[in-house]
């Protein structure tokens, strides 16, 4: 059943076991929302311990050191989730664990990760500069460097996810995995397909980080100079060596997403399911919800892979969805200089039944004449049918909308 | 086991039979992050189907009316929560529902309970005015009106949270539940003392809204001229009789927090658990993070009761937190007017590592001097810590802050 260092489903079955009393089982949600013409659950790994799956394959790696490996200690590197499974899993297999941050890392992902129980080194620059330093440690130490990804033990440990969807929804016919560097996928699509061969595994990247879509579309394993998406947690420029052959083998196509569909799948989550989920979480859903997956008749489930993501990010992910869905919008209006206008448009606004959030009034538009003044409002409306009534009474009252 | 209409724990037991198809058993989420000298459980019926608990009570309700009384039909009077909870029990027993609403109700929720298969009918005014329409409404067609509060039936379904957590729990302390009417609480406290009768059942109202509060200190109903909060599902003006009745027997005290504190749990539950909440919902935790119950070492379920929050007001919720965690701020910096000044201001914040997300330059402020000018900054920033860094090196580089 495969060797020490092989991935085998009996591995997978080790890991499910060993993460019994530490990691939850989480909850798979059936979403009427998402359905369309077909079943779509949700597994909610963005309600795991630490906010993402990743405490899975963390874990499992560590629990199986001996003794002698676990007093050497355990390495990192990580800017994210990857960060914070290992620290909780060396504290919980009662071992010292040091974590290498870029120091750019936001201070609420350093904070989190030493309250469960790591030292974190922050190394200057980026988190290439953090990833040699970790190595140099490892070298140095003897301490274990637990990869985020490439590692048959990882990859079995995020497995286990695979074994809890079969046992949750036996008649599952697709899953939808997001994808960075490929240990998640990797190891739901091995466990899934050794079990279920013709249960489809569907991964999703997003577009301006598509590594793995490109490898697999030239068939060998590329390199991005650069990678930009706010999907921080599946930023990656390169996939790895094993989790590249397994993907091959085992997953049935990758489909990428942009931005703009990550952020609405954001907004729809919050909105529809009540759950947070990061830009990385919610690739998943945003294949779905763009049509990017043949999946019509089927039951499918999304992973959502985790919830970590930065409230201010968040807050603007928000701020878009309501602009775009037509329940905030900024109106100009070019005023005559005189007493009385502004009176005269907050009456209208209201009249309409919309809400004042912020006024500008001023002088600064070149392009109006110099006897006039533009203001602008930031208004609150229910949708976009509220917001035209509220621009046609304006006009209707001779108001010059810019 | 008591009558048709009254309450026993055999009808809760058949209410927790009826809803096994249809409602969710929500998952019990333990809290690492709320727990401080205790362990704080969560027990999520945000994630409920409708995305409240109401649905058990309506669907319990309904799930027992005859076949001439579901023809005559079903009315209900809400603007949110108990609505949806109607709309679908109404449409999945076979039952035609009208859904009175004042005509300010949002449109989403319109949408919604439209969605679940009622007729939606605006009536213009307050909730009362719907009230009032919606009896009328009874009393001329014969349909059966269902109180989102004040049954047996209803809080016999609302009751099976109670048994789920004594299932999912066993030797839970303490429950923390949020109190409108008062028909959750009734039911959860009822179920639980029935049968474990040492557990510690603990009610939160929004200190603005705090009816049931009120009616328990004079030992009488009161009725609040007003409720203003925004924790909108439990601004009840008056306890329901029933509810007033069961919570002084059952109950062991009802606590009240403030709007600000309603906020910060959302937050909190937002950062920390990935979880959305609305300010109803949120009480519990609340009452939980600033000290209201005496739950030192216990084991204690807060209960998330939902999470309808209009995205406007989770929108303002959040850049509220950011602002009072020192994430978010606005800079008022008087310039001279003369060029490169915003060049020098803004190099320095980049330079501190703050990001820059909004500028408002201008000439508008009457306590500065004619020849200068105000320059008005939104900025993002890691912390307190790093905002006052920003604040400090642009004074030590002689720039005068507002």
């Amino acid at each position: 059943m495969g060797s020490k260092n092989g991935l085998s489903l009996d591995r997978v079955y080790q890991a499910s076991f060993a993460l019994k009393d530490v990691a939850r089982k989480t909850d798979l949600i059936y979403s009427p929302h998402f359905s369309n013409g077909n079943e779509v659950y949700l597994k909610t790994e963005n309600l795991q311990v630490t906010g993402s799956f990743k405490l899975r394959g963390a874990y499992f790696k560590i629990s199986r050191l001996n003794e002698e490996e676990k007093a050497a200690g355990i390495v990192a590197c990580s800017a994210g989730n990857h960060a914070q499974g290992v620290a909780l899993a060396s504290t919980h297999r009662g071992a010292k664990s040091i974590i290498c941050m870029p120091d750019g890392a936001p201070i609420s992902k350093v904070e989190a990760t030493k309250a469960l129980g790591a030292e974190v080194r922050l190394v200057k620059g980026t988190y290439d500069d953090a990833y040699t330093y970790a190595c140099k440690l490892r070298d140095e130490t003897g301490a274990t460097f637990i990869h985020p990804f490439d590692d048959p033990d990882v990859i079995a440990g995020q497995g286990t996810i695979g074994l809890e969807i079969l046992d949750q929804l036996p008649d599952v016919d697709a899953i939808v995995v997001p994808v960075g560097g490929g240990g998640l996928i990797s190891g739901v699509a091995y466990a899934v397909k050794k079990l279920k061969p013709n249960v489809k595994i569907y991964g999703v990247q997003a577009k301006e980080a598509a590594s793995m879509a490109d490898s697999l579309k030239y068939d060998e394993q590329v390199t991005l100079s650069t990678v930009s998406t706010f999907a921080d947690g599946i930023a990656v420029k390169h996939p790895g060596d094993l989790t590249f052959s397994l993907i091959k083998k085992y997953v049935d196509d990758v489909v990428t997403v942009t931005e703009d569909e990550i952020a609405a799948a954001i907004l729809s989550l919050i909105e529809k399911q009540k759950l947070i989920a990061e830009g990385a979480g919610a690739v998943s859903v945003a294949a779905m919800m763009f049509g990017k997956i043949p999946v019509e008749g089927k039951k499918v489930v999304c992973l959502v892979s985790g919830g970590n993501i930065d409230v201010n990010i968040l807050s603007r992910v928000i701020t878009r969805g309501l602009v775009t869905s037509g329940r905030n919008a900024t109106l100009q209006i070019a005023l005559e200089d005189k007493p009385g206008q502004l009176v005269d448009v907050a009456t209208i606004i209201a009249g309409c039944g919309a809400n004042v959030t912020g006024v500008h009034y001023g002088h600064s538009d070149p392009d109006t004449a110099v006897t006039s003044c533009v203001l602008t409002l930031e208004i609150e409306t229910r949708d976009f049918a509220q917001l035209e009534e509220v621009r046609q009474t304006l006009k209707d009252k001779g108001f010059n909308l810019i």
